[in-house]
């Protein structure tokens, strides 16, 4: 295998292998906190308000960290430095 | 092995490692959120339009993560970038 | 091996991989909603019909992550890109 | 080994793995929804139909999941796309 | 190895792996909805009809996930298409 | 190795992993509806004969899955087809 | 390696493997089982003598898996076929 | 590595693994069960005499899944079939 | 493969893994943290401004070691100092 | 390696794999005992007489299976059978 | 491979691995402790000084052994002394 | 490798591994003991002679299994049997 | 390899490990303390400087633990006997 | 690799899985005792000085343990008896 095969290769791996356990723990926190959310409105009803707007806060929050995966696997798939260099 | 298997079998094997591995935390998460909303119901019948609201919010933003590993397993079977390379 | 044999040999690992793991949440979360509603009517059973459609629509949102891994599955047994390009 | 042996052996494999894997959730999805209709029954008696009918709709949705893998279960070992052509 | 060999091996350990992986679920789904029948029936004596019926049907609709196991498991055994073609 | 040595081996093994990894769950599932059973006649006296009923028919449908592992274990120490063909 | 080192390895290495995997599961569901007939004895003394009766058909049922592990263990040191055939 | 060898370290290995994984769930089940009878006997120290012969007769079904690892154990170390043969 | 592929592999494999295993926790922390407030503010409405002020601080604090991950691995892809002196 | 130092390596190795696991369970199991039997005296103190006679029958009970594995470790150490007969 | 290549790549390795593995626990822990504080703050508003300032000293004492992690992956990212030592 | 390294090597790494593995159980009971000793005596203050005294008995019990393996330990970094015999 | 670069090697493995291991424990035990005391502030306001004293003395304590891995950790990386006495 | 590297690399290896494994059963130990211990004295507040004294014989107890392993640590670090004995 050619250094390019390599990266390349393992560019693939790395991608999906990111972007599928990067975006486990997000959607289980997301639902955890939906649920609450949706308990509380039941339980509160006069403060669906604020309980939107402070669930809406920390979705984002959390969404973050599956960003942040979600860019290593674009990186890794469209501009990968060391692709860039050993394919140049 | 060519250089062309070899990607070949990579992209295979990662497409089907994104899109299973990354279904799992969304169908938990989101089987969660349902699962409180109908609790949530049950409790505050009144509410049930905000719980419904909330609910398909909250689904949208968890179904989120399912779609980026949708989207990279797309891209790995008919849009690989390091695929076209090696086999241009 | 032939790269024909190694193509295979991949796509149908993966597509049984895909499908078993793919379809272990689906079925935890949709047990986990269908189990809530029967809860939620036995609780509430004035409100069975704002239960049944959120159930429903609810089993369609997780069932997709389902769908998602189906639909990988069968592409890459009957219409993989890469085995069509090898083996065309 | 020859092509024809190494597609039938990972058929066999895969075969077996999809079906025994991708049957664990289903029936334990089915477990926790039959639990639970028994024990809405048994706190709300007069609602029992109703409890039936979305009983067998949950089953039925959650039983599809294992259908998907028993049909790439048949599939792999009856209608296999890749042993036609190596073994044609 | 030859041919015979391998396909007759992996037939073996497959089989194994498919009836004994296959059988965890159900029987702990099984578990799950027995004791929770028992539970109702002493919880609400006068259903006992309704709660018998609901049972003997979730645990058939389980067991058919067993079935499917030991379904694959004996064609694997009996009437494997692939040792036919191999051995024939 | 021989051809009737490797079938031996994998024989032997398999034949083991069955029964031992098979029993796991039928134990467990059975020790949860029996603990369950003991229970609801403390709760219900009066019910102990309909909970012995459903009890048994529920074991003897847990144990059937025992029972598969257990047939498939006797058919590959004693009847095995693969070892009567090769060693025949 | 000749073939009667390696039947003779591989029956020891199953031999020990499946008595100790195979009791695991009946003692956890024993002592479940026992556990909760002490805790039932407690709360309803009076019906202490169906309790035991149920408790020793429960452990019976519980201890078959535990034995069928047991035969094949003593069957695979003791009245080998594959052994017997080799060694004869 | 001669057969006699061979044979020795196999004994060694599964003699150890069967004892030490054999003795996990007893030890476990029977912790239970003992702290299940403090209990009760606390709850209801007049059943003192009946608990804790059912204790008793706990222990001793429990304690013979660990008693099938020993003797297992013992038969490899000083008993063994395999050895006698190779090694006589 | 020579030393310059090597390392342009490794920090490759490093940076996916340390972004995808690294927002695990925070992702799980955050949605244990924003579901609590959801609870406390529902429970206590008139403390929704102290408990958003010491949520955004917890999760400030939370997000911390996502960032230390996201910052290593940008290190690893954009600033490798040992890629730096390989490929100098 | 010569036989001596095979049998020697592994019987250290087991040795110390046996006594390691092996004292898991009863670790757990005890302190469970334990913990109940303070829990049950705090509960009941006048029954302490009993409770302790009955805790410490049942830790010689659990410690019976950490023993066995203590036994088998010093048999493998320093009376060692197969080490006897290849050392001697 | 060269030793500077081995110590370059096991270095990059062991930096992700050390601060991606590393941040595990304390995301967790302080995620724990965040929502009690919450908790807490909705029960007893009044002691919300006291509970911030305990809050604020567990954080720093929590996130202290990421700080070791964190502090160990620099050290070996650019002031790693076996790197400096080969490659000087 | 020489005999004397190998038996050297095994020893250093069992001996590690079974004074680390062993130590987590007994920390685990010790934890639970005290910990319900610590809520039993501010439940009932005046029995806190009794409490200490059944704990102190209790943890010796416990901290046995840690002994046994911390024996093991010193056995074999300092009265190896197979070392003195091999480096003798 | 040489065998200074198999001891570099080697320490800045192991060092990364017991840090990143090492911190597991400690972060997760500190989080519970550290939930609990200010759940106990919340309920007894009138304790909160002996739960205080207690909580640092208890941080300390488990706290240690942690230090010991990074002394570890720290002398591997910084006054390594075996290195030394390799490079010197 | 000579003696004496391997001796040096098995030690190193040895001592950090010692010390980070060991530590993690103590800390978890510690940290639930802590935490009942604060639990307690809010329950209680008469009988902080007993709570106090029972938790640090228990702390003392549980990290006795943690000492073990890090005696183990240091012997095989700097009074190494195989290492003093290849190397000396």
């Amino acid at each position: 295998m050619d250094s390019m095969t390599i990266i390349g290769m393992t560019s693939i791996i790395v991608a999906g292998f990111t972007i599928s356990i990067g975006s486990i723990a997000p959607a289980l926190g997301e639902g955890k906190a939906v649920s609450q959310a949706l308990a509380s409105m039941a339980q509160q009803p006069d403060e669906s308000n604020t309980i939107s707007r402070t669930l809406f806060v920390g979705l984002a929050m959390i969404e973050s960290t599956a960003i942040y995966c979600f860019v290593v696997t674009m990186i890794l798939l469209f501009a990968n430095p060391f692709w860039n260099l050993v394919a140049g």
